[in-house]
């Protein structure tokens, strides 16, 4: 009974327990503009893994569904609560247990924000490479959670590639420890691994050991392009990849999305950048070289920019690169000053990069959407905006059925929905179709292996709760309750 | 009954299964020196998925145990024959399905050697960067379900980050396919990681989407140092992490071993070298460089090694280069040609290298043995050798003794069991220790949800079958039957 569960935890954990209406509330969303039907039971800000292990012991014995999270920052759905939930909010477990130079690692527990730690290894000349966009206001626990991606991903990886070891407390509370300090270790199944992406429903991630790299040295090199239409800066993004070149960075804005840029910022904030000079149904392709190789890299994107037609510029300048990064940085929040939005993640191989941009036109025009797509073309992730207008409480079929034709063009091209930012309750309509039924069974399975009573964020990747056994929904709903304008996207 | 087996395989697969006395012998053993009691019914030759997927449902439905074999070149029995079972070797699927130069990734089927997908990408300007030192004769299936490791891993990473995606045969013959063509995508939980390392196992790893890279740029440039014994070695070593610096190959040989080494191959195979200069008890360290930054990190790296007390020299000729990697890889067949030899495969953080080698000195003494030791040191990876005198077919005791002291040394340093080389049969015996009882029982249920009967690789990693409920075995034996000296060990 939640009078039962409220006031065991308040007996074990005091204060930090809270019912009070504008946290439940808060709760309720992420940045993703989609908003949950339910508020949870209660809020419950850990501050130790003794705490956690203490909420999961109570969870277990009541059968009270968990929802855990780390900033509030996901972009699916996969950390708002659901009914009749605890919400375990991770945010207090901000510290920084360890940084090893001598092992280029670090040991943090789950809360620390991504940019919290990279600010305090770079004075060692260390750096934490995943770079999630969000970084400055993510946490660790959360990135691990989603398996973050970011901006850098081709050349430096994932966050999978810079976890080492986890501390997750399991369902009943059980403090569990995978991984190891070393770079290499092949001990039994890879259960870091397997918990990397696992979206808060195997376990509760409470620590983690990550990977450190030098700080990259050397000078960097922006390149930035000019392309005739989309389809053209996306051949170019390929042919990039095509000419053996890994730049750090090769992000592609769409020709919609600048326009909206432009009107949203005003002609002053793109003044003297390669922006303010493209002409209308440009599109614009930002690329940066970095470390030893930087300049020879850069002259041979140069070269295959030109080669594929398009207006190039390069500059060593740090506070013009910066710039424009900063512009990219502001499209999301462009795009939603002018409507609602919903954010979506497809990652195709990259050489697919001008069908899957075709597609995206294709769609556009049959549903009477406009689709402003950004792009880490150098990963083959694009995230297309489905912008709308009307209610922020509701979003029209016609915007789920444009996302269902784009996500099904993504898997045809040899790619995936979600590239990114996880499954959450937003995707589930879609994951069987791309697991197919034994995979989706299976990763039903483990979810049982790890959870049997099904109360780790429950609803979140599986639409369904117990047992493989049962059949799926058919009849699982498209829309989302209330998806709302996202106050910063990503 | 093995009669209905066999008669039912014949039936299906004709003169794929081979019951030659010659086979069955060949199978019980693989490149460790670990040789089973047990000859298997028959040897199937699979040369295609269908095939594999026939023998695995006439397998699934007649309760036979399947022992998956690549190319036989494991170091930790983890594919070969246990009792009735069939050996289903792989070596068949050798074909390289597509090379993608646009999106950098090739599709092979298992059977394809390592060695083999380089050279057919290599003139493309591409690599596949997985290199463990068996890459001339090892599979890439056989390196993917052991998540093999190499020379190249601290700055190229392990097998697991190359491999994009997977078809997987199951226990009961259907085909699971994992993954995605792309470089991000995190739709579930990460099955291509989780088959990664599972040896033989989960499933049947019969195709592989692997990631390629452009092929290293620039010279290489090669630093040799003498240090005056083992644990300055390591500690310079040790330095070159801390200094920030990542060389592509980092490996250290011991003292104990270079003399063997010396005395094998004679005074002409070293002449010329740095190691024709070396005096006794001195231990040597051989680094690479490579890249843009090549010869800025040699210079780096030789000040680390001469601030550490080493004789250092280093060179850009590609010539003298390779003959001390070649010297390097003729280590374990030195060894092998004068008494038996335990290969042993322990990793520790990269810091505690210094603490390995002592503890290794004094288990050495303890157990009047000597352990000469190889190193990746870059990765913090130690196969610190067991030699001894007397019958192939026996290891003493006090060998197993001095293993057991080592394992337990590394996982109390943060380290692990096996860094590279598996579990297989040879260290099933720890493997509870290191993981610990709760994750030992989660590992357990995720071997027992994809193979429900326990037919795949029975008694590999684990030393129990059938369902976590059932206690440990507490008396597995740490004998193997008959250990042998290896041709080729790695």
């Amino acid at each position: 009974m939640p009078s039962d569960v409220l006031s065991r935890l308040a007996a074990a954990l005091g204060a930090r327990v809270s019912t009070a209406p504008a946290e439940l509330e808060a709760v309720r969303e992420d940045r993703s503009g989609w908003r949950g039907a339910h508020r949870p039971l209660a809020v419950v800000h850990a501050a130790s893994v003794d705490e956690v292990q203490a909420v999961m012991r109570i969870a277990h014995e009541t059968s009270t569904p968990v929802v855990v999270r780390g900033a509030g920052t996901g972009l699916a759905g996969g950390a708002i609560a659901s009914a009749g939930c605890l919400v375990l909010d991770l945010s207090g477990l901000n510290r920084i247990l360890e940084i090893s130079e001598a092992d280029e690692l670090a040991v943090v527990e789950a809360g620390v924000l991504n940019g919290d730690l990279a600010d305090a290894v770079a004075p060692l000349g260390l750096w934490y490479a995943p770079d999630p966009a969000s970084r400055a206001i993510s946490s660790i626990g959360g990135n691990i959670a989603t398996n973050a991606g970011g901006l850098l991903c081709a050349k430096y990886g994932v966050t999978r590639e810079s976890v080492l070891a986890l501390a997750v407390v399991l369902a009943d509370g059980r403090l569990l420890r995978t991984g190891h300090r070393t770079v290499k270790g092949v001990t039994g199944y890879d259960l870091t691994a397997l918990m990397t992406g696992s979206e808060g429903t195997l376990g509760i991630i409470v620590e983690a050991t990550v990977r450190l790299r030098p700080l990259p040295s050397g000078e960097v090199v922006t390149i930035a392009a000019a392309f005739p239409d989309d389809e053209a800066a996306a051949a170019a993004s390929a042919a990039v990849t095509a000419s053996r070149v890994r730049p750090a960075m090769l992000e592609l804005m769409d020709a919609a999305g600048i326009a909206r840029v432009a009107a949203h910022l005003g002609s002053d904030a793109l003044a003297g950048t390669p922006l303010a000079t493209l002409a209308t149904g440009e599109a614009f392709l930002l690329a940066q070289t970095d470390q030893a190789g930087a300049v020879a890299e850069a002259d041979s994107i140069v070269e295959t920019f030109a080669a594929a037609g398009g207006r190039v510029s390069r500059s060593t300048d740090a506070a013009s690169g910066e710039r424009l990064v900063a512009i990219r940085r502001a499209w999301h929040g462009a795009l939603a000053a002018r409507g609602q939005v919903l954010i979506e993640d497809v990652a195709v191989p990259r050489s697919r990069l001008p069908e899957m941009f075709r597609a995206i036109e294709r769609i556009g025009a049959e549903h009477r959407l406009e689709i402003p797509t950004l792009a880490h073309a150098g990963d083959g992730n694009l995230h297309p905006n489905f912008v709308f207008e009307g209610d922020p409480g509701e979003a029209p079929e016609h915007v789920w059925a444009a996302a269902d034709a784009m996500f099904r063009e993504a898997v045809a091209l040899g790619g995936t929905l979600t590239g990114e930012h996880g499954v959450g309750v937003l995707k589930r309509r879609w994951l069987a179709d791309e697991l197919g039924d034994d995979q989706y069974d299976l990763q039903r399975g483990i979810k049982a292996l790890f959870d049997p009573t099904g109360i780790l964020n429950p609803g979140v990747m599986f639409a369904e709760t117990g047992m493989p056994e049962q059949p799926r929904t058919p009849e699982e709903p498209r829309m989302p309750e209330q998806p709302r304008t996202p106050e910063e996207n990503r």
